[in-house]
């Protein structure tokens, strides 16, 4: 199976060709592999990298530079990518996307020693770079886009009702950014496709950001236009709170919270506290004990103040939209009041903390620093971390191996927050939010409370 | 509410604005009102003309050229075609489109004395300019238009079943045209707006055709992009078979199998016997009882001959669209051989008895010659005015009140046909496919068998 | 040799294909022949009718619809329309301009009786829909086309000027208009273009405006984008003043004073007084003596009033341009303030006189009212028709014959305009702007002043 | 003075907006005043750095990414690259792409660490990656670049000659490349730009590709869309060869002769003997003696299979055009057949020490290898290195230095070749074709013949 580039494609140098085809450690081939396969399994219901490698062990792909430009040898690929033999026009965009980024983040950011990734300004730099080589920074448009998070795996309701949503903020013109899978990811830009028709929107945009080590498991959707494979986790949530305008969070899980904490602990910083990002919890009728849950907890841990930045609007998709609407104008303003680009939100403070890679061990679970003894967006950026550490034990293959070796994580802290952390966890695993296969949900941590050792 | 132009949309002229204003008889101002308010009314679930208009009595319209080119000033307009007070684009551009066409088929068509209508010719020649003046006639284009048909108001199976058929054919890049209403006519539409998105296809067409007799019952549905009003019902139904290069028949009731009739007559002419022009009859499971009946029906009436034309293909959408892709080639092949125009079937053979208007009465109806000492496509399109009655007998404003004063239509005929007739309407009505309120069908017509009368 | 159309060009029906392959007097192929044989004759440097038809008389052109689309079928074209055998597409786009024009003038203005053509609204209306259809009138588009008047033959200077004109036009982004012929209606154009390309302004517009009766004289130049072919003189000079926001004068002879006098006989309108139409008259250095002469006339024919509407600028085509640039803002300014359109003048007042063909015989001549006893702008119509006459008298077939029959026209009135008269005259003999070729230039007219008769 | 970018112009981030600012030795600041500064005076007649640089001494440029994207704060700059105080769009094109190109050279390829520029293939490499970010190389465009080489100040004749064949190019739809400023490299583009528009050919290709050494010199014409900055003389040519796929000579003087015999050690080479890339020579009739000087020193160094790779065609730029036209198929054809890009030249074979600068002084001028005892290719790189020597001695700053130091290059070979060489010197010199102030001229060189020592 040959494919070759279309439209705007990536044109490829010898040079690059020949790194896209290098087996070898530092050669970009299984990286490409599997990011391709990723592309390709769209649709499926898999979402586990393994489980795929396994299904699809002689998948290969080769990139030649031989012929008329580069061309791509992809054998034993997945079927349903086709239509008759020929690869759906969105997956080959897709490829090309993958490739792009590979690329560029490994011969440009990376290692061209060009961006200082140890400080909090060289990291932003690299994002932007990143992101404007990928197409998505486009000079004079009206800010437009909204960020929807939420649960990749979602009941029929919920996606129904988050498809409604994108199909009244596809009405009012405005673009759809996610974490480019199926579910939360997938239903608003579907809606917003349809909406966009119905107003003859043309330049409608449906922008995907992921990162290698997740797109296996949330694979992009075919609407999505625009792909960029960030190169982590980090990069990729530094990436949707600077190129999106408003953020929309349906009902998700554990993952959800902890984007929710990011968020916070940004908009708690007191430099930010200017700014403009609106934010919205929606959902249909039956997520209304799901979000109720979460600002009792935020209540408890970040107190008011944090409460203030979420508003929750239950089974009312076009108040959102409207909502959204008429804050993308108040965005505009003061984007144009401080001279700051549209499409680009420079001035959001972020720390180093925030933007460097937090692996959870016993040891840095353990060292969380749970307590009100500190300003609360600090506090904030804790607690995001500790949802990290339980998403890692559910879910990630590193994470469940340090539990299945040394037991649960332990986490330590305030009583109030201890509390609340047990009660909204619960919560979860009640609503069997937890995982996926949630029949028999075994917790990935402890919560030890003071009077515990008394 | 004032409504100016975007894009390529009309620019009037004084004279032009004054004939839409014109509320006398010979003006246009009290049809351009009752097109008006059906394609602000999309969406909603009437489909009676007196109720919208009782409704809305308090609607109007008028045209102005003062200002900046034309505005048109709505009063009164049904709530749900805007979004926070704006016009849907689409219905905007709908609107533009009706006044577009009532002008040109006044002026330069019906009252021109350019076309003579009194003859087969004249009246194709018509269709063709309405048809380019709409802009549907497009140059350079390869043949990829398929015709869906089937009933406006379908159960929510048969909704997904053609909206997936549609999603199938917008995959392989094929348009759309439909009679432009709710139900079939708006769900394949739907889908292939999904299936162009994920092929990146940005030419897709989604074209409906319809008719101010019509049009309130069937208002055309938002994703419609290019809207055309035919003059009448007969103009309508070539305008479908000349645009279009493959036809696809959904479930419907005694309307669709007028459709279905009225190309059979056009088939099974001898001189279009060498004419591609696919048809595929498709549904989902629970559709097969339904087609198996009409199969019956025409088996028994035109014969193996006419039954040879059709394919139904149940419950397997992709097949059915692979099959339109391929026969897509098939016509071009026969256009190029021919050196025909692509994007209007000149060579399609109609009589005048089929362009011109049957206006069902007891006297017509009994008149009908529904015996086999005939060709095949006579007895067809004799066939097809019976069933034209029906419709007409069951849910339009004349027919019902001819019943009411006169009792069924008697209708008689070789009682191998009769029969047939008999057991396929017994079958509509025992599906409850006569009408929409099915509970209590009253039957509109009695069919004689020759031996009654022994 | 067989020319498809291609792009957006116009798609023909069989009945208009017969119009135009009709032979016969109400047929259309020997108007058609005509200016098919003039837009491909552009360049060559003839300006006389009957010497290019007899040079090309087995010129033949004939249209079919068989085929894909339409197609036209063309014997012993012109060579240098062609480059390696193919028709320049600058051409191709001219030739199917002229069938949709000479079409839609035909059926559906002159005959469809859709139109009152003896009334001055009716004319206008009638000018407004061949425009429209030709696709002059776009919506949306801000006053931006200056139209461009002089003569056709000019020196190498004064075409080096009017191009750099044209540049300077085009580094402002403004559009141009002209008769479309060679000389000034060319070289403004080519300028143009030039200074569009500086500006990346892909949107240039390079209208022009004709019609069959001097387009072989003035063969449409291949700059030409928007060729517009008006039935007749009258209507193509109402069509440059409602459709053009500015208008430059260049040199030229009798024929460019005739367009003088026209626009100036609308602009002393007292209606029009309050309605922006700028007028510049420019050329270079050695131009200033004719242009002199010019202002000398209006002054002691029409007074100050009228020579306050006029302003003359000598070899500054940066000033000229500037000037244009801002007084389309003051022409926006008042088209929105009054609620006009932008791209039609309809506010505009003409009078029936003006808009209905002047026929140049002795009588009518004769019968001039050219004395002071009247509003002025009277006086400038009057005027205009005495140099119609002039023209027709000097290059016009009728009028050549009408003189060689019975001497020149005799032109009286009040002795200050005769003897101003005959001083424009005596210098447009003196420079040698009576005739292409003004060796021996024999008058056509006698002017009698009164005293002549003590 | 603020320039904000438009349309698809490059989006900076902060940290190379801090780059262009950067005023001290690593910064690019100076570098991008002086590019920036030799774009906004295009037009004018300095064809000196030096005095550019002194007339515009306070010509200043920041780079600021505060406001609404990036802006430009520009001080001091050359009135004639503004119209009514708007910067013109081309130029503010150039601005930019000059930002992109220097960022591009200095990050990313240069400083990256990417690209082994002491090899073959990694300069090829870094050519075709700048080429690219520029977006010159295009996939599925046929072939038809055409390469305009020759002198940057020639006569009014040679450049109505070069115009009238960029005009005959243009209308076959061929797209030009040239060294981008006056003369020669503006004329053919400015015809180009007519030809293109009478066959409304949209999508005319205009690129210039410069370097910093060069750019004050030969300012990029303002008709340039597609500018390129290469980061030296070499890359420059081998982007010229590997772009293009026809290459026209003009009249010039030594600079073109070492074009012309760079092209020559190339097509030379045993491997490029089948690769096709046709080549003519053409100029007007007064410019025959020139050619005819040239073929006479080729055929004397060289030898027959030099002059056959030459076409010299005299005063018939149809000829010429309709030449390269078939030779873009044949090109096609080649590319198709070995599967080779379209876009860029891959196959190619240069060597090292082509790529590689060659720095004239006395010492390596004196070790030229002027003998006949080496491969024909060898030794037209070694003359292309003596005229590239002879160019410096005439108008370069470091050339004339040495020259005034240490007295003219002195020039040793085989006799054959010394004479050949000094009769075609000294046509340049009575032609006056050495430099510009042609009046006396004091050569550069002496050229010793082996005789002179006996």
């Amino acid at each position: 199976m040959i494919i070759r580039p279309q439209g705007s494609l990536q044109i490829l140098s010898y040079q690059e060709a020949s790194q896209l085809c290098d087996v070898s450690q530092s050669g970009l081939n299984e990286l490409l592999r599997q990011c391709a396969l990723a592309v390709l399994n769209t649709g499926s219901n898999e979402d586990n990298m393994l489980t795929l490698l396994n299904k699809y062990s002689d998948f290969d792909i080769k990139v030649s530079v031989k012929g008329r430009g580069v061309q791509l040898i992809i054998k034993n690929a997945p079927r349903h990518a086709f239509v008759d033999n020929e690869l759906i026009i969105g997956l080959k965009e897709h490829l090309f996307a993958v490739i792009r980024d590979l690329l560029y983040a490994r011969n440009d950011v990376l290692e061209s020693g060009h961006f200082d990734i140890t400080r909090s300004h060289g990291i932003t730099n690299a994002i932007f770079h990143i992101a404007r080589n990928a197409g998505l920074v486009k000079p004079n448009v009206l800010p437009n886009i909204v960020v929807c998070w939420g649960g990749h795996s979602i009941s029929e309701d919920e996606y129904q009702y988050s498809k409604h949503l994108g199909y009244e903020l596809g009405l009012r013109n405005i673009d759809i950014c996610t974490g480019c899978g199926p579910g939360v990811m997938k239903a608003p830009m579907k809606g917003a496709l349809l909406g966009h028709g119905k107003q003859r929107y043309q330049e409608g945009r449906y922008i995907g950001i992921t990162e290698p080590g997740i797109i296996a498991a949330e694979a992009p959707n075919a609407f999505v236009t625009e792909l960029c494979i960030m190169p982590d986790i980090e990069k990729r949530l530094e990436a949707f709170v600077r190129l999106g305008h408003g953020i929309v969070i349906f009902p998700g899980g554990a993952g959800t919270m902890e984007e929710l904490l990011y968020l916070l602990s940004i908009l708690l910083h007191p430099e930010n506290r200017n700014i403009p990002l609106p934010v919205v919890l929606s959902g249909n009728e039956a997520s209304r004990g799901y979000f109720d849950a979460i600002i009792d907890f935020i209540s408890d841990t970040l107190g008011p103040e944090a409460c203030e930045l979420l508003e929750v609007i239950i089974d009312h998709p076009r108040d959102v939209a409207t909502k959204m609407k008429t804050a993308m104008e108040t965005v505009r303003q003061d984007r144009k009041a401080s001279s700051d680009a549209y499409y680009f939100n420079w001035r959001l403070k972020l720390e180093l903390d925030q933007q460097q890679p937090f692996i959870p061990t016993h040891e840095s679970m353990h060292n969380l620093n749970l307590h009100k003894n500190q300003p609360i967006h600090h506090l904030a950026s804790q607690l995001r971390k500790a949802f990290s550490g339980i998403v890692a034990g559910n879910v990630k293959a590193d994470g469940i191996r340090e539990i299945e070796k040394h037991g649960p994580f332990k986490i330590v802290g305030d009583p109030v927050i201890m509390k609340a952390m047990d009660r909204l966890l619960q919560k979860f695993v009640d609503q069997k939010r937890m995982k996926l296969d949630a029949s028999d949900y075994n917790p990935c941590y402890t919560i030890e409370h003071p009077e515990d050792h008394l």
